[in-house]
Formats: C-alpha cells, structure tokens, sequence
C-alpha cells in the first residue's frame, strides 16, 4: 500500500473508520453527553486521557519511513503561516473532524490526512514552531508508523509515560503560548474543553477563523468540495412528510421557549427534510446546515446539489434555501432579531456558536444603558428558571441537546416496515453469498483473498432492488485478521480465506428504504475446540441480548451485562459495545441510544428504537468472533404491568444463519437451543421465498434444528 | 398503639428504619457520593425532588388527630426562640439526623419525633412563624397522619402537587427570609445544596451554634446522651490490630497530601479502633469523633464510656482520649497549626467543616501582608494541583471521601472466617425456629402473632454462643403486610402467621464475631400458583446474580439486572436495591459498594467485600416475597484472565433452607435446579451438625435435592 501514490490509499484509508464504528462503538467512537448522535470524539479524549507528565515519545528515526520527501516542505510552509498579520501563533492542532462532526467524511476535509501523511480514521496532528506531532490510539501505530515523515514524533495514545495533547504543549511550549484551531472543526464542548485546560497552564487557544491554514498549503490539490446532487427520500419509506417533522420540531422550541434552532448534524437534517445526499461513502447525507425558526425554514447548501425535483419537494414544505456559507451572517442576524436560539454545543461547531454569542453581546452593548441592564438581568433569571419566556427582551443562547436526534431514533411504521423489506433482501444477499463461499472454499478448494470476498458480497447486494452502498467498508477478517477489531483488507497485504480459519464477515448495505450492518462468523473447514467454546459463549451472550424484556426507559447499559455475562464464566470480554443504533436508510451510526459498558449515557430505550446486537471475542493473533443481528425495540405483550410500566423486547431484523457447526451445544441450554432453532425456522420462512436452486438448498441444510440434548 | 403515651412507641417506632435498610437501600437510604457509607439522605432528597410549585397538602383538620394536647405549646415555645438575641429567624428545619448521619440513631437525637409527634424513621419538620409542616415518603403517611397534631401540615413527598421544602419555604415566607437550622445535624454537602437552593429565592440559610432549638424546649425531658461502656473488639475477630490500621490511614494520608483527618461515622471508629459501643440499638458503635494526625491519634469521647480495660488498649495503640465536646476547639487548633485537614463533605457535619474553614481564614487574616499574598496564591495553585504539597504554607481543607470507608469493607482474613462462624451458628438458630414455627403453625394450628413469632426467634438467636443484639428490627410481616417493604409489627396491630398466607420474614444478628442479614418467604399451607410463579421467579434473579462472575471492580448496578430479569420476562419488577453492604460485627448497612438499579455507585466491587443478595416481589395489599443471602465478594479461578483481570463471584455466607413446596419446578432451568440442590446439600452439610432431634430432622426434610424435570 504505501508504494502507492498518496492520494488514493488516503481516501480509502480514511473511510475505513467506517467498520470499527460498525462493531459497536469502541475505541474512539463515544456517544458524548449521553444523548446525542455518534461523533468522532477522539480528539478530546486524547487531550484529556490522563498520562504521566514525562513526554516519552519513540522519535521518528526509529521508525520505518519510505515516503519523507515534501512533508517537511508542508510543515515549513505550514509554520510560515504562524506569523500572518494579525495571528503570532506557537502552535496549530489539526484534527480529524469536518465541521458538522460527521462519522464518514469527504475528502477535502481530510486535511490532517494531507498534511501528516497518516490516513487512519482517528489522529490528530499538533505542530508547533519547531516540532510535529500526531496522536493516534493503538488501532493505527504501525500504519502511522508506515506513514508519517521523520520530522513527525508518533504519540502512541494510551501507552504509559505518552503526554496528551496538552501536557505535550505544556512541555514544548513557553508560557503563555497561543495555540490555534480550526473553529469550525471543533465542536463548542470540545472547544471549550481544550481552551481551559490550557489556560490551566496560562496558554491561550485562539480561534483562527481566517481560512484553515492547511488549505492554505494544500492549495488547488485540495479536493473540490462535494456537489453530487440530493435526492428526495419517497414518503413511502419516510413515513412522514416535512411539515409534520418541521412541526413537531416546532412544538419543542416553543415548550424550551426557543424561537429558532441551529440544526448541524447532516443525518439530522436529511432525516427532517426526507432528502438524501451523496456526499460521502457509505452515509446518504448531503453538506448542509438547517435553521429552523417559528415560522420559517432555511437550508445552507450548495445549491449546486438541489435538483428541480428537490426544489419543488422544499417549496412545497416551504424550505428556502441560502448558500452553505452564508450560515453565520444567518447566525448573526438571528441575535440582532432577538432570538432565543437553540444549540447543542455537543455537536455544533464553536464557530457557529460564537458567532451567535459575540452577536448577542454586540446586541447588549448596543442597547441605551437602562434597557441595557434591565436586558442583562432578565438574563441571568432565565439561567435559573426552569422555562423560558420568549417574551424576553433581547437574544438568548438555550444551549440544550438537539431534539431532532431522539425524534430521528424513534421510528415510524413506514421506516420500520422499509427496514424490515432492506434487511430481507439484504438476507437473501447473504445467503446467495455464503453458498457460493462455501462451495468455493469448501468443495472447490479455491484460493480467495479477503478482498475479492468483499467484493464478491458486494456484487450479491448489487443484485437487490433498491441497493444504493455499503454501509460502511466490509470488515473481511480471515484467522487472526479477525481479531483486529477495525480491520480493512487491503488487496495487497490481505490474507487468503480457506478452510484452516475462521472467518469473521461484518457488511451493511445501504437500500432506498433501509439500511443493514449484519455480522457472521464460520469456518469453512473443522473448527477447534477452543474456537467453538468461545463462538458458543458469544452466541449465548446475543440470546441472552435477544430475549432481554425490560421496563420502557431502561438505559441501554444496564442490558451490556447481558451480553457478556456468559464469557466471564470463563475470563473472557470484549472491548466494544454491544450495541449501536441504525439510521433508516441513513447512517449505520446514530445515537443517542446504545448498549456499551460505558455508563454515561443514560438514554432510555424506547419502542420503534433500533440497535445492534453484537457481542464478540477477539484472540489476538489468533482469530476473531462477533455475531451480530440488528433489533427493533418494541413493546411486549406481558401478563403484568408492575407500575404502570410499558415492557419492552426486541424484535428481529436480521435474518441470516448462524453456523451450528462452531456450537458446543454441551454448553448450551435447552431454552438457548430452542433460542436458535426457532430464529433459523424463522430465517426459512422468511428468505426462502427470495433466493434459488443450490442457494435454497444451502438455506434448507443451514437452518435445519439442531438436537436438544438432556441435561442430566 | 396510638393510644400509648409518646415516649415509649417513638424510641420502637424510630428504630423501625432498620428493617427498611435491611433490604438494599430502596426509598430513603442511599449512598451519597457514590463511594460512602449509607447515609439517610432523605432530607435532602426531599428538598431537592422536583415537584410543581403550587402548595396543594391535605389540611391537618382533615385528619385523624387523637393526641393533639401539648402540641401547640411546643410549637409556641419554638416559635419564641426564633426572636433569641442575635437569631431574628422566620424559620427552623428540623431533620431526623444525629451528628454523625448515622442511620440507627440514640433518643437524645430524636428531635423531629419530639417537636412534631410523628415517630417514623424518615421525616422533616419545618416550623414557620405561622405554620408547621412535615414531609415524609409513602411509608408513613398513615403513620403521620395519626400521630401529627392539627396544627401541623402532612407534606406527602414524591406525591404530584407536594412542594419540596424550599419550595414551601418560598411560597410561605416573604423574600428575604432567614431559615435556621442546626448545624451539627446536616453533612456539609447538604447545608451546601440547602443554602444554594434557598438562596436562589434571596433566603438565608443560617447555622444556629447556640444550641439546638428543640432541646431547650425538651428540656430535662430529654433523654441523657447514651454512656454505655465500649468493649474492646477481640483481635481474632478484628484480624488486624489498631496500630496497623492507622499506619496505612496516614499512608492514606501522606498520599493526599494531608497531615490530619477527622473521621465522623461511628462505624468508621469503631473499625479503626477495633471498639464496639452500645449507644444505640442494632449498631455496635459509641457516640465519638476521631481525628488521626501523622503522629498522633485523638478519640473525642464521653470518658464515662471508658472502661479499665479500653484505657489499656487505646494507650497500647497510642490513642489519646478527650472529651466530645472539644472536638470543634482542636479543629481550630488543627488550622491554626497550619494542618492540611482532609475532611469527607459527604458525611462529616457543617459544624466541624465550618469551623475550620472559619479558622483558616482567620490564619490567613491574621498573615503579614506579603506572606498572606503568598499564602493565598499557593492555595489556589493547590486546588489546580494533582498532588498537594505538604511544606505549603498554612492551613489547607483537603475534601475527599474518606479512605476508611473502604479499608473497612474489604474484610480480611479474620473478619470473613468471623462472619462465616457467626453465620453458621445463625443458621443453627434459624433452623430451630423454622422447625418450631412449621410444627406450631402446621401440626399443632396454633394462632401465633407476628411479634409472638419475631420474638421466638430472638430467643433462639439468644442461644447462640457469642449473641449481642438483632442487627436490626426483625420484619415479621404475614400476608399482606409481607409487602409492606419497611414493615414492623406492633403488638396491638399485628396480623397471625398461619397456613393460610406466604409469610416474609427478614432479620439478623449481631454476633461478637459477625453480623448476619437473612430473608426467607414460607407458605405453611398451600401456596396458590400465583405465588409459585412469583416465588420461583423471585429465586431465578436470586441465583443468577449469586452465579454471576464479573471482572473485578466492575461496579455493583452492573449485576443488579441479572436479579431482576426473571421478573421483567413476566412485567414485574421490585422497588429497592439488590445488595447492599454489611460490616464484620458491625452496622448491617455499610458502603461505599451496593447493587442497586441507582447507578451513581461507580464503586468497583473488589474482593473481601460482603454484599447481600436481596430480589423480592411485593404484591400491594396481598404479599411480599424476599429471598436474602449475605455473600462475600471472591476471586474466582477462571481458565482465561482476558485483559490481566481477575474475575470475581460469590462465596455464599448464609445457608437456611429455600421453601422447595413455593417453587414452579416448571419454570426452572436444569442449571436453576443443580443450584438449589448444591446449596441445600452445603446447608446440610454445614449446618446438620449444630442441630438436634426434630431439628435435626427438619433440616434433612428441607435440604433434600428438587428433581431435575426433562425439558422437551
């Protein structure tokens, strides 16, 4: 791969954050405020990983390095910019976000990418006057390793005696340094995070809002923005049409005493205006931003990208649309007018948000001096009352999660029932797929790597009605491959699939009407006992899961325990979550709800709720396990309702056959057998009507019941 | 019992929060802090529960009053008080709390009982000029409505249209107010949140040092503060002798930074000083303060309680006696010395947390000029310091939970073998009694009431070698009031146990060498298939989480669903904790570590720590079922250790019978049934030889093994 030129494996490298997100939000991926959508946080959690205060750093001269010339080119030119008129800074850090916190994003953002050479999903570059750093967590060191020039210091996150972020600046920088960002690449919280631990250490972070200084490098050879065209996603599937979101969307400004609000997560818009965007991989958003006011809609966008079918579809929801860039002056406007804006800080960029505050003050000072003071005191009451009076004088900040994400979460009928359709077709796929696998490894003896596999699978989903994507790149693991939790086959260092290995297989598609993310693991030849110990206990864990019924509310994570409890018999874990939530025919990522380990986030399931089931084991070296359906939440019929409460279980999505050939079905109980017989007469049902001749035959020998032992 | 005079049913009914905390902390008890001893934070709780603003409570006159003589007199006499020189106060708060926030309290404390008549363990009285009101939860609101006197409010927290405390206090009292309250009586944290949420409302939260109000009322009335003797805890139950003790507190200390603590909590002390009191009921532990300097250690204590024999032992340990009363004139020492005093907010009371600081500043007052910049300077990088350092000019208040509250729950060697050896032989006399009880109620149809049943066992807990006291007031509860969670049957009130109704009995013993904590549910006739179901579904959650291995320190509310998910499959659930934690012949209830499904606890479980495993199932107006075992926390051989972890499970503690006539043998799996016959085998084993004749008999009828049903 590094043979290569720099700027293709960079685009696939980086999209290839999409399979770690797909197994459950672990490492970088964290749902930050315990309520909002999946945002790429590592950033933050590097800066803020506690670390011993030495800076132990392996220098870049112990490390391989084969493409070094032009990067110090970039760095010089990079610190020249420092002393632009007007700026005078001693650091710049430049982050893996685009300015919307997106999971997948395009190519003219990948501006760490470009200036460090390390294409991984998740790294942050810091440059100082005479120094260049990056972070990335232990996912990524031998790439960066492979990647970065020898002016680069690599910062293994998470290994003892590394700095973070800024205990690293602390260290090289004199007091009272200035350190600038992107504003429009970090979010509020995050930005806000970063500005008081520095200033801990009498640092200032200072907003460089003057073009991003890699672009400034980068020049011609930066990537166009994107301007594929968007498209309106049918009602049939939708469920809801605009106004009827926009109004509910409406309805919760007024109760938070809002006039208007700030939309910036892409999904979120696409999901409330029934548009789909082609702007990145794998997610069918579109760039944009939405302001919603009491009475009007406005999209940013490029209008480039708004068809004559889109404009009328915004007329007729009475949409207006303004160019992308003219959000802020909007911002701006909004606080001369006196609004009462809401804004998630967790995901809106600090750019936006100031732009909005430095308004508000300007408005303030602006007032004759008795209005003034009548203005800031009725300020600071509404910080302590519990609603607000949007007869208030003057604009306010509500800074408050944004409503669309939970609305999005819960799915209508026709969103559910489109995810239903997907997930069937999307079956039928997999099984054209695995027979053919089976034959050709097992029977035909053939030698297939990883990558032709994956493209293989991707032909079966071309084949359906309706397939747009993936929905993220195909994790295709063989034998050890499978125990890296990210991994992405590359065609030239990528192992064989046989019949000696397991082979774990993590692929969604992207449909008109849903969206999938299904995991199997099997072995094409005679497994190990050690390997059918572990597969069996991960597949008890997703029954355990599956069969889960639990008062209405319940966060997510008191159900992890579930998942895992029956490999802790053993002294085994996982270091993933066991669940993420799915967008309808829209991001394979979205929150706020999950089921993980991590405690924060207190989102309670709710009916008409999609998450993933995913337990796994990973043996180092050795071979990798992860058995993955996706689940409604929904409402169970129970004979009682102890406090009045609503019971919840879930509801299958996923409907492909999971190996019985890995069972030790001695460990397994009669209920756990019953568990799988009847999800594979359910599988029988359901896909054999879709699928032909040796592929129905496969689905026949693949979804027979197994034997119920006794138990003495 | 209404028809006693005041003073006798108050002491009983005040002691009656034990059986309450006795099963895993639902309602009122809670761990503050997510890593502290139990404390009744009720007050506070009530105070701070969201309710709507409107002032809706039911009129005392609407209410039963039959003793309101008096009443109004100790009310008018408060009121006087509040226009004491120098007070000029428009309202008292008067909680349930001893100095130390312990939950077993002595009369002398009983002050909220005093003023107001009403005798419950949880309640808060709050006097104004004009009105009196008292807030307590859905436990006591019959219990308060008889025993309030027509001039008080009834304020039935959590119920829709019940204000908070300052809510109340905001509506009923013009701006500006001034509220009082004793100081000695609220933790720091909780004056704190108190005068931040009065002070919203421009109130004054105001700390009356000179005397508590309702004593001068009491006057000679007032019971005595206890002087019991303290007996020394034998060093073969404690395992660890005092020097040892301290010496890894300072350690503790040095560590933070501290060069003194004040440790508050009885229990705390009585650990730390291998000492047990007799000042209250139930808790083996003496009214005291310790404070533990580098090289000195301090016990502030009634001499009176101090025996020959104590002298010896806390000179051998180096433990100086002073008087109780000076412990806020040697916490000013302490600042005047220039101690860095490390204080637990969360426990230690307002009073002595307010005296230093007070101190402190006098110190810094009282610096010349430049070295008083200086001091203050330094103070304030400390705060922002990861370490303290102890050559710091001046006095520093270090707040932090206290490191003793975890030392002592994790036992050591000599505390498990004492607990196990105190079990056995509480296990001895509970077989006795379930003979006795099944032969009475079952052959001989004798007509026993709850209190006739509750005090039978007492006498044969009193046979054991090494019996001291009940760990807390035995929940004696038949039928209906089996779901009455905080029940105590009263003589003239109480139902019969017949053979006609489940029957819940909790209870527990304090043994010199231990201190045990059981609840079994018996039917002495035929259960109905309603109970059955219930019954079995209680025991599935029971021995799910007693099966459960877990890495260690995984925090207790991860466990907490495995005890409940047999009841959700079915849509029903209990309202209180799982577990909580139990001293080593000491209080029954101790944290930091809980299982509850309130997941602020984030304390790990580790190893040594005792919890109880407590589901139940409380059916209102018809029956109550709890199925109670104490368990030690232990490593468990594992054959895999993924991550480096040690994995951790359960030692059982307790071994009495589990009624196999309640169980659905049909609704069990095949591992639920290996189970209970694996513990009924290891209670014969355990517990036949310390029984005799019909006992002996009894006990082999009641551990013989359920058949295994053949599942199809």
């Amino acid at each position: 791969m590094q043979a290569v030129i720099w700027k293709r494996p960079c685009v696939l490298a980086l999209r290839s954050c999409g399979p770690f997100a797909a197994c459950g939000g672990s490492g970088s991926f964290s749902f930050r405020n315990g309520g909002r959508a999946p945002q790429r946080t590592f950033t933050l959690r590097v800066i803020n990983s506690t670390g011993s205060g030495a800076v132990v750093a392996r220098p870049s001269s112990a490390r391989k390095s084969k493409r070094s010339e032009g990067v110090d080119g970039k760095l010089a030119a990079l610190r020249q910019l420092f002393h632009k008129p007007g700026l005078q800074m001693d650091a710049y850090i430049i982050p893996s976000q685009d300015p919307h916190q997106s999971e997948f994003i395009a190519e003219c953002f990948m501006r760490r990418a470009f200036i460090s050479g390390f294409t991984g999903s998740a790294g942050t570059a810091v440059v100082t006057k005479d120094k260049a750093s990056l972070w990335t967590d232990g996912r990524y060191f031998l790439q960066a390793e492979n990647q970065l020039g020898p002016d680069w210091m690599l910062m293994r996150a998470g290994t003892p005696g590394v700095p973070t972020i800024s205990e690293w600046l602390t260290d090289v920088l004199s007091p009272g340094s200035k350190v600038g960002i992107d504003p429009f690449l970090f979010s509020s919280d995050a930005a806000e995070e970063l500005k008081h631990t520095l200033s801990t250490k009498d640092h200032k972070l200072i907003y460089v809002y003057d073009g991003n200084l890699v672009d400034e490098i980068w020049k011609e050879d930066r990537p166009k923005p994107p301007t594929a065209p968007v498209r309106v996603h049918d009602i049939k599937y939708a469920g809801l049409d605009v106004s009827s979101k926009i109004s509910s969307l409406r309805q919760n400004l007024v109760e938070a005493g809002a006039t208007s609000i700030v939309i910036s997560m892409l999904d979120e818009i696409a999901w409330l205006l029934n548009l789909r965007g082609n702007d990145v991989a794998h997610s069918p958003v579109a760039y944009a931003y939405l302001i919603v006011e009491i009475d009007s809609t406005t999209l940013f966008i490029d209008p480039l990208k708004i068809t004559p079918e889109v404009t009328v579809h915004l007329k007729n929801s009475n949409v207006t649309v303004k160019p992308y860039e003219s959000l802020l002056l909007e911002v701006e406007r909004l606080a001369n007018c006196g609004a009462k804006l809401w804004l998630d800080t967790s995901c809106t960029n600090v750019a936006i948000i100031d732009a909005f505050h430095s308004a508000c003050n300007k408005y303030f000072e602006n007032l004759p001096k008795r209005s003034k003071q009548k203005g800031i005191k009725e300020r600071k009451k509404l910080l302590d009352a519990k609603s607000i009076d949007s007869e208030m004088e003057g604009p306010l900040a509500i800074h408050k999660a944004s409503p669309v994400a939970i609305a999005k979460a819960i799915k209508n009928g026709a969103e559910l029932d489109g995810m239903r359709q997907a997930h069937l077709r999307d079956a039928a796929a997999l099984a054209d797929f695995w027979a053919w696998l089976e034959t050709k490894v097992g029977q035909d003896k053939m030698t297939l790597t990883e990558v032709e596999v994956a493209d293989k699978l991707l032909e079966f989903r071309s084949k359906q009605a309706g397939f747009l994507d993936t929905s993220f790149d195909t994790i295709s693991g063989s034998g050890a491959n499978g125990a890296i939790i990210h991994y992405r086959a590359e065609p030239d260092t990528c192992d064989i699939v046989d019949d000696k290995k397991l082979y774990l297989l993590d692929s969604g598609g992207q449909y008109v009407d849903g969206t999938t993310d299904v995991t199997r693991t099997v072995h094409l030849g005679e497994p190990s006992s050690r390997e059918k110990e572990c597969f069996t206990r991960v597949l008890q864990g997703h029954i355990a899961l599956d069969q889960a019924i639990f008062p209405e509310n319940t966060p997510g994570f008191v159900l992890d325990v579930l998942a895992r409890s029956s490999l802790w018999k053993i002294g085994l874990d996982y270091r993933h979550g066991t669940g993420h939530g799915v967008g309808a025919s829209l991001n394979v990522h979205e929150g706020p709800q999950g089921i993980s380990y991590r405690y924060e986030n207190m989102t309670g399931l709710q009916g008409g709720m999609i998450v993933s089931n995913e337990p796994g084991y990973y043996e180092d070296r050795s071979f990798g396990i992860r058995i993955e359906n996706l689940v409604i939440v929904r409402d169970v019929e129970t004979p009682n309702r102890f406090g009045g409460n609503s019971y919840l279980g879930f509801e299958k999505l996923t409907f492909v056959p999971i190996q019985s050939k890995l069972l030790d079905l001695s460990l397994m109980s009669p209920a756990e057998i019953e568990w799988l017989n009847n999800y594979h007469s359910e599988v029988w049902e359901k896909v054999s009507p879709l699928v032909q001749g040796d592929v129905h035959e496969w689905l026949w020998k693949n979804t027979r019941p197994v034997p119920v032992h006794s138990t003495a």
